[in-house]
Protein backbone atom coordinates (compact mmCIF):
# COMPACT_ATOMS: atom_id res chain seq x y z
CA UNK A 1 0.00 0.00 0.00
CA UNK A 2 1.74 3.24 -1.28
CA UNK A 3 0.39 6.88 -0.74
CA UNK A 4 1.75 9.95 0.41
CA UNK A 5 0.57 12.10 3.48
CA UNK A 6 -0.75 15.45 2.14
CA UNK A 7 -1.38 16.85 5.81
CA UNK A 8 -1.10 15.96 9.45
CA UNK A 9 -2.80 17.59 12.10
CA UNK A 10 -2.07 17.13 16.13
CA UNK A 11 -5.23 17.26 17.38
CA UNK A 12 -4.43 16.13 21.27
CA UNK A 13 -1.38 15.48 23.33
CA UNK A 14 -2.96 13.70 26.10
CA UNK A 15 -1.19 12.03 29.62
CA UNK A 16 -1.99 8.41 28.05
CA UNK A 17 -3.19 9.12 24.34
CA UNK A 18 -2.52 11.38 21.43
CA UNK A 19 -4.21 12.15 18.37
CA UNK A 20 -3.71 13.05 15.11
CA UNK A 21 -5.55 13.18 11.87
CA UNK A 22 -4.12 13.03 8.48
CA UNK A 23 -5.02 13.17 5.07
CA UNK A 24 -3.42 11.22 2.45
CA UNK A 25 -3.82 10.35 -0.91
CA UNK A 26 -2.99 6.64 -2.27
CA UNK A 27 -1.27 5.54 -5.16
CA UNK A 28 -4.55 5.39 -7.28
CA UNK A 29 -5.42 8.95 -6.42
CA UNK A 30 -7.98 8.61 -4.26
CA UNK A 31 -8.18 10.74 -1.17
CA UNK A 32 -8.20 9.22 2.38
CA UNK A 33 -8.68 10.64 5.83
CA UNK A 34 -7.33 9.14 9.19
CA UNK A 35 -7.95 9.61 12.43
CA UNK A 36 -5.56 8.01 14.54
CA UNK A 37 -4.89 7.34 18.55
CA UNK A 38 -1.26 6.98 19.47
CA UNK A 39 -0.88 4.82 22.50
CA UNK A 40 2.26 3.42 24.56
CA UNK A 41 1.16 0.00 24.16
CA UNK A 42 1.02 -2.10 27.28
CA UNK A 43 1.34 -5.70 28.58
CA UNK A 44 -0.70 -8.32 29.99
CA UNK A 45 0.12 -11.93 31.60
CA UNK A 46 -1.92 -14.98 32.38
CA UNK A 47 0.05 -15.52 35.96
CA UNK A 48 -0.35 -19.48 36.46
CA UNK A 49 0.01 -21.04 40.35
CA UNK A 50 1.36 -24.32 41.47
CA UNK A 51 -2.20 -25.56 41.65
CA UNK A 52 -2.71 -24.73 38.17
CA UNK A 53 -5.18 -21.76 39.11
CA UNK A 54 -4.72 -18.79 36.99
CA UNK A 55 -4.85 -15.22 38.08
CA UNK A 56 -7.57 -12.73 37.22
CA UNK A 57 -8.32 -9.01 38.48
CA UNK A 58 -11.57 -7.25 38.18
CA UNK A 59 -11.75 -3.50 37.89
CA UNK A 60 -13.98 -0.62 36.99
CA UNK A 61 -13.55 0.88 33.46
CA UNK A 62 -14.52 4.01 32.98
CA UNK A 63 -15.16 3.90 29.20
CA UNK A 64 -17.38 1.23 29.22
CA UNK A 65 -18.89 2.05 32.75
CA UNK A 66 -18.28 -1.86 34.00
CA UNK A 67 -16.55 -3.69 36.75
CA UNK A 68 -14.83 -6.11 34.18
CA UNK A 69 -12.16 -9.34 34.85
CA UNK A 70 -9.42 -9.03 33.32
CA UNK A 71 -5.89 -10.75 33.44
CA UNK A 72 -3.42 -7.76 34.86
CA UNK A 73 -2.40 -5.57 32.42
CA UNK A 74 -0.88 -2.01 31.99
CA UNK A 75 0.48 0.21 29.91
CA UNK A 76 3.91 0.41 29.02
CA UNK A 77 6.11 3.41 30.59
CA UNK A 78 8.16 4.95 28.70
CA UNK A 79 10.69 2.39 26.67
CA UNK A 80 9.98 0.26 28.83
CA UNK A 81 10.40 -3.45 28.37
CA UNK A 82 7.15 -5.35 27.59
CA UNK A 83 8.72 -8.27 30.01
CA UNK A 84 9.64 -5.86 32.52
CA UNK A 85 6.14 -4.11 32.34
CA UNK A 86 4.17 -7.43 32.67
CA UNK A 87 6.11 -8.43 35.67
CA UNK A 88 5.57 -5.09 37.06
CA UNK A 89 1.73 -5.40 36.64
CA UNK A 90 1.48 -8.78 38.00
CA UNK A 91 3.25 -7.81 41.19
CA UNK A 92 1.05 -4.35 41.84
CA UNK A 93 -2.11 -5.71 41.02
CA UNK A 94 -2.03 -9.50 42.37
CA UNK A 95 0.77 -8.89 44.74
CA UNK A 96 2.61 -12.23 42.89
CA UNK A 97 6.24 -12.00 41.52
CA UNK A 98 7.94 -14.27 39.10
CA UNK A 99 11.21 -15.22 37.62
CA UNK A 100 9.69 -17.96 35.16
CA UNK A 101 8.65 -15.42 32.58
CA UNK A 102 7.36 -16.24 28.88
CA UNK A 103 6.79 -14.47 25.60
CA UNK A 104 3.28 -15.45 23.84
CA UNK A 105 2.29 -13.16 21.21
CA UNK A 106 1.66 -9.61 20.29
CA UNK A 107 -1.67 -8.52 19.86
CA UNK A 108 -3.24 -5.14 18.65
CA UNK A 109 -6.79 -4.38 19.95
CA UNK A 110 -7.79 -1.97 17.27
CA UNK A 111 -5.85 -1.19 14.47
CA UNK A 112 -8.45 0.36 12.06
CA UNK A 113 -7.85 3.68 14.72
CA UNK A 114 -5.02 2.65 17.27
CA UNK A 115 -1.76 2.01 16.91
CA UNK A 116 -2.01 -0.36 20.57
CA UNK A 117 0.13 -3.22 20.65
CA UNK A 118 -0.03 -5.68 23.58
CA UNK A 119 2.34 -7.65 24.69
CA UNK A 120 1.37 -11.04 26.02
CA UNK A 121 3.06 -13.27 28.38
CA UNK A 122 2.82 -16.15 30.69
CA UNK A 123 4.09 -16.81 34.26
CA UNK A 124 4.87 -19.73 36.06
CA UNK A 125 6.73 -20.15 39.77
CA UNK A 126 4.53 -17.37 41.22
CA UNK A 127 6.28 -16.30 44.77
CA UNK A 128 5.01 -13.20 47.24
CA UNK A 129 5.70 -9.59 46.38
CA UNK A 130 4.19 -6.35 47.12
CA UNK A 131 0.95 -5.28 46.06
CA UNK A 132 0.83 -1.51 45.01
CA UNK A 133 -2.15 -0.52 43.43
CA UNK A 134 -2.94 2.48 41.53
CA UNK A 135 -5.35 5.19 41.54
CA UNK A 136 -7.41 4.08 38.74
CA UNK A 137 -7.33 0.78 39.90
CA UNK A 138 -9.02 1.16 43.32
CA UNK A 139 -11.38 -1.34 44.37
CA UNK A 140 -9.45 -4.25 41.98
CA UNK A 141 -9.94 -7.79 43.52
CA UNK A 142 -7.84 -10.85 42.83
CA UNK A 143 -9.54 -13.93 41.64
CA UNK A 144 -8.02 -17.53 40.95
CA UNK A 145 -9.83 -19.05 38.50
CA UNK A 146 -8.90 -22.73 36.77
CA UNK A 147 -8.69 -22.91 33.26
CA UNK A 148 -11.86 -24.47 32.29
CA UNK A 149 -13.54 -21.91 34.56
CA UNK A 150 -12.04 -19.17 32.39
CA UNK A 151 -12.95 -20.83 29.34
CA UNK A 152 -17.00 -21.17 30.60
CA UNK A 153 -16.96 -17.23 31.34
CA UNK A 154 -15.78 -16.16 28.10
CA UNK A 155 -18.10 -18.83 26.01
CA UNK A 156 -21.10 -17.47 28.29
CA UNK A 157 -19.78 -13.41 28.06
CA UNK A 158 -18.59 -13.26 31.77
CA UNK A 159 -15.27 -12.25 30.43
CA UNK A 160 -15.53 -9.83 27.67
CA UNK A 161 -11.94 -8.14 27.60
CA UNK A 162 -10.02 -8.87 23.75
CA UNK A 163 -6.87 -9.22 25.46
CA UNK A 164 -7.62 -11.69 28.26
CA UNK A 165 -9.49 -13.57 25.53
CA UNK A 166 -6.37 -13.93 23.68
CA UNK A 167 -3.68 -14.26 25.94
CA UNK A 168 -5.95 -17.33 27.40
CA UNK A 169 -5.88 -18.62 23.83
CA UNK A 170 -2.10 -18.29 23.64
CA UNK A 171 -1.66 -19.81 27.07
CA UNK A 172 -3.52 -22.79 26.46
CA UNK A 173 -1.00 -24.45 23.95
CA UNK A 174 1.54 -24.41 26.88
CA UNK A 175 -0.99 -25.32 29.39
CA UNK A 176 -2.77 -28.12 28.10
CA UNK A 177 -0.24 -29.87 25.06
CA UNK A 178 -3.14 -31.76 23.97
CA UNK A 179 -4.56 -28.92 22.41
CA UNK A 180 -1.61 -28.67 19.87
CA UNK A 181 -2.04 -32.61 18.75
CA UNK B 1 -17.39 1.74 42.10
CA UNK B 2 -18.84 5.58 42.72
CA UNK B 3 -17.33 8.93 42.00
CA UNK B 4 -18.54 12.06 40.86
CA UNK B 5 -17.48 13.68 37.49
CA UNK B 6 -15.91 16.94 38.22
CA UNK B 7 -15.23 18.25 34.80
CA UNK B 8 -15.87 16.66 31.31
CA UNK B 9 -14.16 18.70 28.31
CA UNK B 10 -15.22 17.70 24.69
CA UNK B 11 -11.76 17.19 22.61
CA UNK B 12 -12.12 16.32 19.27
CA UNK B 13 -15.55 14.97 17.16
CA UNK B 14 -14.38 13.29 14.49
CA UNK B 15 -15.80 11.44 11.69
CA UNK B 16 -15.35 7.80 13.21
CA UNK B 17 -14.21 8.88 17.20
CA UNK B 18 -14.53 11.37 19.14
CA UNK B 19 -12.13 11.98 22.17
CA UNK B 20 -13.01 13.25 25.74
CA UNK B 21 -10.67 14.18 28.97
CA UNK B 22 -12.95 13.66 32.39
CA UNK B 23 -11.90 14.82 35.57
CA UNK B 24 -13.33 13.02 38.42
CA UNK B 25 -13.52 12.83 42.29
CA UNK B 26 -13.87 9.19 43.59
CA UNK B 27 -16.03 7.65 47.05
CA UNK B 28 -12.32 7.53 48.83
CA UNK B 29 -11.91 11.37 47.97
CA UNK B 30 -9.29 10.45 45.63
CA UNK B 31 -9.09 12.49 41.70
CA UNK B 32 -8.88 10.90 38.62
CA UNK B 33 -7.88 11.87 35.25
CA UNK B 34 -9.75 9.85 32.13
CA UNK B 35 -9.06 10.42 28.71
CA UNK B 36 -12.08 8.39 26.39
CA UNK B 37 -12.22 8.00 23.24
CA UNK B 38 -15.79 7.45 21.87
CA UNK B 39 -16.26 4.74 18.78
CA UNK B 40 -19.64 3.67 17.24
CA UNK B 41 -18.52 0.29 17.84
CA UNK B 42 -18.04 -2.54 15.54
CA UNK B 43 -18.66 -5.92 13.99
CA UNK B 44 -16.62 -9.00 12.88
CA UNK B 45 -17.49 -12.24 11.49
CA UNK B 46 -16.56 -15.51 10.95
CA UNK B 47 -17.78 -16.98 7.84
CA UNK B 48 -17.56 -20.75 6.70
CA UNK B 49 -17.44 -22.04 3.41
CA UNK B 50 -19.29 -25.48 3.04
CA UNK B 51 -15.99 -27.14 2.07
CA UNK B 52 -14.86 -25.64 5.92
CA UNK B 53 -12.92 -22.84 4.73
CA UNK B 54 -13.33 -19.74 6.49
CA UNK B 55 -12.38 -16.20 4.81
CA UNK B 56 -10.23 -13.61 5.97
CA UNK B 57 -9.06 -10.40 4.58
CA UNK B 58 -5.52 -8.69 4.30
CA UNK B 59 -6.27 -5.24 4.75
CA UNK B 60 -3.41 -2.29 5.48
CA UNK B 61 -3.76 -1.03 8.69
CA UNK B 62 -2.51 3.19 8.66
CA UNK B 63 -1.95 3.55 12.56
CA UNK B 64 0.35 0.33 12.55
CA UNK B 65 1.51 0.74 9.18
CA UNK B 66 1.21 -2.82 8.08
CA UNK B 67 -0.94 -4.99 6.11
CA UNK B 68 -2.54 -7.79 8.28
CA UNK B 69 -5.07 -11.04 8.03
CA UNK B 70 -8.47 -9.86 9.37
CA UNK B 71 -12.03 -11.82 9.65
CA UNK B 72 -14.32 -9.24 7.54
CA UNK B 73 -15.10 -6.40 10.15
CA UNK B 74 -16.53 -2.83 9.90
CA UNK B 75 -17.82 -0.15 11.91
CA UNK B 76 -21.33 -0.24 12.77
CA UNK B 77 -23.30 2.45 10.77
CA UNK B 78 -25.38 4.79 13.03
CA UNK B 79 -28.23 2.84 14.67
CA UNK B 80 -26.75 -0.46 12.70
CA UNK B 81 -27.86 -3.50 14.42
CA UNK B 82 -24.40 -5.06 14.41
CA UNK B 83 -25.83 -8.22 13.04
CA UNK B 84 -26.84 -6.46 10.06
CA UNK B 85 -23.30 -4.67 9.71
CA UNK B 86 -21.68 -7.88 9.78
CA UNK B 87 -23.70 -9.40 7.13
CA UNK B 88 -23.25 -6.25 5.39
CA UNK B 89 -18.91 -5.91 5.61
CA UNK B 90 -19.27 -9.70 4.86
CA UNK B 91 -20.89 -9.23 1.35
CA UNK B 92 -19.10 -6.03 0.46
CA UNK B 93 -15.44 -7.09 1.23
CA UNK B 94 -15.91 -10.45 0.20
CA UNK B 95 -18.57 -11.24 -2.11
CA UNK B 96 -20.45 -13.67 -0.24
CA UNK B 97 -23.57 -13.16 1.99
CA UNK B 98 -25.36 -15.72 4.28
CA UNK B 99 -28.58 -15.59 5.54
CA UNK B 100 -27.50 -18.48 8.70
CA UNK B 101 -25.75 -15.56 10.85
CA UNK B 102 -25.81 -16.14 14.65
CA UNK B 103 -23.73 -14.04 17.22
CA UNK B 104 -20.37 -15.76 19.32
CA UNK B 105 -20.54 -12.81 21.64
CA UNK B 106 -19.37 -9.30 22.40
CA UNK B 107 -15.77 -7.82 23.48
CA UNK B 108 -14.28 -4.81 24.55
CA UNK B 109 -11.16 -4.00 22.77
CA UNK B 110 -9.39 -1.76 25.05
CA UNK B 111 -11.38 -0.54 27.49
CA UNK B 112 -8.85 1.17 29.53
CA UNK B 113 -9.78 4.12 26.91
CA UNK B 114 -12.11 3.23 24.49
CA UNK B 115 -15.58 2.34 24.62
CA UNK B 116 -15.67 0.51 21.76
CA UNK B 117 -17.95 -3.30 21.49
CA UNK B 118 -17.01 -5.45 18.73
CA UNK B 119 -19.86 -7.59 18.14
CA UNK B 120 -18.52 -11.20 16.63
CA UNK B 121 -21.10 -13.47 14.52
CA UNK B 122 -20.58 -16.71 12.58
CA UNK B 123 -22.04 -17.44 9.44
CA UNK B 124 -22.97 -20.55 7.18
CA UNK B 125 -24.52 -21.76 4.01
CA UNK B 126 -22.69 -18.83 2.02
CA UNK B 127 -23.95 -17.70 -1.47
CA UNK B 128 -22.16 -15.58 -4.02
CA UNK B 129 -23.40 -11.80 -3.60
CA UNK B 130 -22.10 -8.17 -4.49
CA UNK B 131 -18.13 -6.99 -3.69
CA UNK B 132 -18.01 -3.41 -2.99
CA UNK B 133 -14.86 -2.11 -1.23
CA UNK B 134 -14.74 1.43 0.26
CA UNK B 135 -11.72 3.43 0.23
CA UNK B 136 -9.73 2.38 2.74
CA UNK B 137 -9.80 -0.77 1.35
CA UNK B 138 -8.12 -0.26 -1.57
CA UNK B 139 -5.98 -3.38 -2.24
CA UNK B 140 -8.04 -5.78 0.28
CA UNK B 141 -7.19 -9.31 -0.69
CA UNK B 142 -9.53 -12.31 0.34
CA UNK B 143 -8.09 -15.81 1.67
CA UNK B 144 -9.87 -18.65 2.23
CA UNK B 145 -8.22 -20.91 5.39
CA UNK B 146 -9.35 -23.75 7.56
CA UNK B 147 -9.59 -23.99 10.94
CA UNK B 148 -6.39 -25.17 11.59
CA UNK B 149 -4.65 -23.01 9.20
CA UNK B 150 -5.51 -20.38 11.05
CA UNK B 151 -4.81 -21.56 14.42
CA UNK B 152 -1.16 -22.16 13.49
CA UNK B 153 -0.98 -17.92 12.18
CA UNK B 154 -2.25 -17.31 15.17
CA UNK B 155 0.57 -19.18 16.85
CA UNK B 156 3.05 -17.81 14.77
CA UNK B 157 1.80 -14.73 15.46
CA UNK B 158 1.14 -14.35 11.56
CA UNK B 159 -2.50 -13.43 13.09
CA UNK B 160 -2.60 -10.52 15.63
CA UNK B 161 -5.37 -8.89 14.94
CA UNK B 162 -7.31 -9.48 18.73
CA UNK B 163 -11.12 -9.47 17.46
CA UNK B 164 -9.98 -11.82 14.76
CA UNK B 165 -8.36 -13.99 17.63
CA UNK B 166 -11.42 -13.66 19.74
CA UNK B 167 -14.02 -14.89 17.04
CA UNK B 168 -12.03 -17.55 16.41
CA UNK B 169 -11.81 -18.64 19.80
CA UNK B 170 -15.60 -18.30 20.29
CA UNK B 171 -16.65 -19.78 16.54
CA UNK B 172 -14.23 -23.08 17.33
CA UNK B 173 -16.80 -24.71 19.92
CA UNK B 174 -19.60 -24.32 17.12
CA UNK B 175 -17.06 -25.58 14.66
CA UNK B 176 -15.23 -28.39 16.38
CA UNK B 177 -18.37 -29.70 19.08
CA UNK B 178 -15.08 -31.94 20.52
CA UNK B 179 -13.89 -29.04 22.13
CA UNK B 180 -16.55 -28.39 24.78
CA UNK B 181 -16.04 -32.06 26.35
Amino acid sequence: MKYKVKSSTQIFKGRLINLHVDEIVNENGTTGYREVVVHPGGAAIVAVKDDGKILMVTQFRYPIQKTIYELPAGKLDKSEEPALCAARELEEETGYKSDNIIKLGEIVSSPGFCDEILHLFLARDLKPGNKNQEEGEYGMLTYEFTLEEIETKIRKGEIIDAKTICAIYLAKSHLVPVFLT
